[in-house]
């Protein structure tokens, strides 16, 4: 506990801002799968889409003082996350951390926490993904880290990979792996689109993609109603 | 597992229709407060209101094959209710599915895992309720049932029941009784309308509904908080 | 169990009404970080901010008789709190209930239940604040209290004390304390318009406050990754 | 509602009796991984195992009038299945009703709800599986169903259907299925006898199932973490 | 916040003491079903039954420096209630502060936190009941309130009431009322033992208390399966 | 995904032994505070201390093929730590596997989902720490990746980091700072060795740690409850 790492490297600037075109879905299609965190990370508000590199910081329950500190680490572009070392719901952040966060060109928090005063930072335009919302105040007693490797929202997350967040939740993108998923994302955005042009003429999954095969040797089998209710 | 039932029997699609004029909260009363899914079914977005008749499928942690199959079962008219095997908190379904859903006429769906592409699903106009939002990808690996009663939301359905469902949450009307239910609905609401007339005009239940000898009955009593700070 | 206390004591309301204007964050703190509910004590719609004197009641699980009684203590200005004795997911309250409320000036409910018809509650403008969104009726069996102390969204709440509700909660301030709360709310606030013009101009909490020292002193130390990938 | 359906048919009793020997676990195995209720089903005390032919009621919440209508449907090798209309965390059995059942030699009890006097019901010898364990008492007012097929633990429970609780769970078979579930669940058990033999031999599952070719062709890689240091 | 209140008035030592003969069921019906916090409220080991009168005290998430206040207070045949001001599943308590508070004659912690060290105190047979199991240590920064009224488990407690803790989990029964409630519980005991051996007779609930024709007026009808099936 | 790392480097092995003896509680603080898992990380029975070398792996929801290889990658006191890639409450572990790894000397299992066959693993005596116990059973289909860095039980764990289980939940132990900790935690222990003698002596902690001055300065003020009921 207590330590800040300065001068972290971030993935390739275009390819974390590219991220965000695609959203969290396709994002964490796009790399396997892999990264999204727990479906109880939420936005504070509706409509938001943004993608950035990652400032960590671990808090203690209920006192919110690495927020500070982590806000000087922040430079244009970045994401904050943070994790409380142990289950907290006290509202760590609020509309003047945001305004701070702000005016760093910090393009939003991911918390694992509590969040506050939900109605100013939607009005100012700070996105937050946050555990709960929770007007709980906190303290300023206890030190953590920055910038060392986390877990948040039950993801590992490393300063400087990429965050993708919207209104489906917060996927991490390895920091060396942003830009093959971004293009990877292209490519399935691309294919996704011919689908849904098929879909939408009334085609079925099941022609489309030869599932009917599969489907049968598995075992699926086909019965009248009108004969199960003979049975 | 691996069963799907075909031409299923349907509610009367009169009765079916004429469910969502009255929603969720009215329907359950007038049923006699039977067959309300649990309030972990939540609309992705606010302001859908919706009935149609049940086609019923189960799915595996973590796999989406058997939408694909139910999706085929489904006509104009349907709403499509999916449980998984086992608690899962995947995101079942998006936005491509939802284009291939809405160009079968099916009117939204109910689903007891998670759903993603909520932003798409919204921008489309197909409500979808479900036990969380998550962007994670499923597989297409293991086969379930169709038109078989399935529990989901902790309810029981029957394929051709039919589903209402609004911001209230989701309510299951059993297929023969839709018809009976849809008139005891118009009742109750032209009922509710002179009750909020009077309500609006400053009327106590205690005096509409002559409350006060049964609660005295019951024992309740009037202290004046003057004489119980005295006591 | 079964008894009403009429003529209590409310907050002052000038101040009980001043405390709107704070909001729920600046309140509790203001208090020193006493009386907020927990989070799962959600607004059933965006945007409201309230401030009322609290009229309380006790019902039981499933039965929403007491709400009735306790209509007829409500006056101009107050807040009904409503608490069941055991957890209940049941939609205790919903638009005809919210029309008998509004109709006698009550300007909110916090219920630590369900409620029901959120559509019609929004439309109509009468805010709620609730455990769950549940469209489950209740009975009219089982008799409660009135304006007793109650334990409402795990805070303690007094009848008279002062309830303010917005997007980050409910909080509760002590029937007597409340002129004195809304003098260090109205303090609160524009000290946080000083901090906040300061942080829009790019400063640091760590400077502005002077963190620094007692950071170092608690053992804080700085490390460039570059000499961290050696370790 | 208030409908109770006598005279069912339950499982051949040499089946139903059969399933208890090879436990939750393996039966859900045996009738392809399908009938497990939610994992919040848990038994207030280790050790038990039982089955039997189920009697299902549903009750309203906070409710348990239901519970002595069901118990006069049941019979010698029964199970009583209950579920409340709606969440609801009230005590709704106890060790008075515990002793009416055994006395009927009903064999336990799976309940949705809550249930009290968990350190009498285990002197007793009276297994129960709930949702919790609370004192709550509960009233006598409101009608429910017995022996309709319900939705409990997440799960479809038609009347006569076989149930299978221990440690593990909860588990439903359904009643002309349970011949063939108990001999497929004694099979599953010697197939697994020589497998854990050869697993406590130190064979590995790897080699036992021949799994590396097909781990290899959905691409997993083995890389020696010395290599991985230097990427 | 930061006040403690001395030589507070404790319910009545013998009343107090008889509570724990009849449990946490019998004494929450005996007192009209009121007072029972909420099932989170486990014990950290089975078997401990105790009853006591409460000292009451708040501590913040993760601080748990109040607690060595309130130890101060504490005298023999106390129960120790602890609740934190917002949700903190922090490890509050652990074998040292129990080595304390034994040693002053505490009889149990109620706590709606977390607690550690449950081998250990199981042990030195100090029972706890807690929202949550968790090693996480507290901090000493933040000063609360210790013997003022405060919302635990979801009940109110004031000091001097009595607590009754057992397997069941933890019901409060208000200071004035114990000698009351005690013998409302012996009472219910007794009843409760003849009816216990009518049931174990083989009676039922239906003809002891008379219940069918209640049951009919309110609709219960008895439909024989077969002829429900020619439906 | 599908990556096996090999030859992981491990923490000390007297140091990683050393740790059980101390348990989670004092761990964790010798640490300062850091590394513990959330509080749903529950043993599947009580009594088990644990302290081994971490083998990590991942697995998708409702699928343990990974398992299997992990297994192969542990050796004589190792612990298998496993988490799923979205929540997922399926039953990845039974007593086969645990035969499997008792047999290759493995000390137990922490994993952030179901574990099934909980009598027998405690039969045989292989502990295990899970989020929920299920039966219900997995497939082999999709891989994952075997000691990458994982989140578990929201925590970061590292292969070969120690891992120490007890009653009061899981810690991860930096692989490298093993030795330290165990060398802290043999001071820490010693130190209450101390406090505990005096606290059983009867000495409060107020005194010992002279923590009235500094409570004074934070405000702390005592009133005689005369004096309140007064005010």
């Amino acid at each position: 506990m207590g330590t800040v790492v300065t001068n972290i490297k971030r993935a390739d600037r275009a390819a974390a801002d590219a991220l965000a075109r695609y959203g969290v879905a396709t994002v964490h299609e796009a790399q396997g799968r892999a990264g999204l965190m727990a479906p109880r990370m939420r936005p504070i508000y509706r409509g938001a889409r943004i993608s950035g590199t990652a400032v960590t910081a671990t808090v203690t329950p209920g006192d919110n003082w690495m927020i500070h500190v982590a806000a000087e680490q922040c430079q244009e572009g970045d994401i904050l996350v943070v994790a409380p070392t142990s289950t907290s719901e006290s509202g760590f952040f609020g509309d003047l951390l945001g305004t701070l966060l702000q005016a760093r060109g910090v393009r939003g928090l991911i918390i694992d926490g509590g969040c506050r005063d939900v109605a100013d930072l939607e009005a100012m335009g700070f996105p937050v993904w946050s555990r709960c919302i929770s007007a709980h105040g906190t303290v300023k007693e206890t030190i953590g880290d920055v910038n060392l490797p986390i877990s948040c929202g039950e993801q590992l997350v490393n300063p400087g990979d990429v965050i993708v967040a919207d209104d489906d939740g917060v996927v991490v993108v390895p920091r060396l792996a942003a830009a093959d998923v971004a293009r990877k994302s292209q490519q399935r955005e691309q294919r996704e689109a011919g689908i849904r042009a098929r879909y939408a003429a009334g085609e079925l999954g099941l022609d489309m993609n030869n599932m009917r095969p599969r489907l049968a040797e598995k075992g699926l089998r086909y019965v009248d109603q009108a004969d199960l209710d003979l049975g």
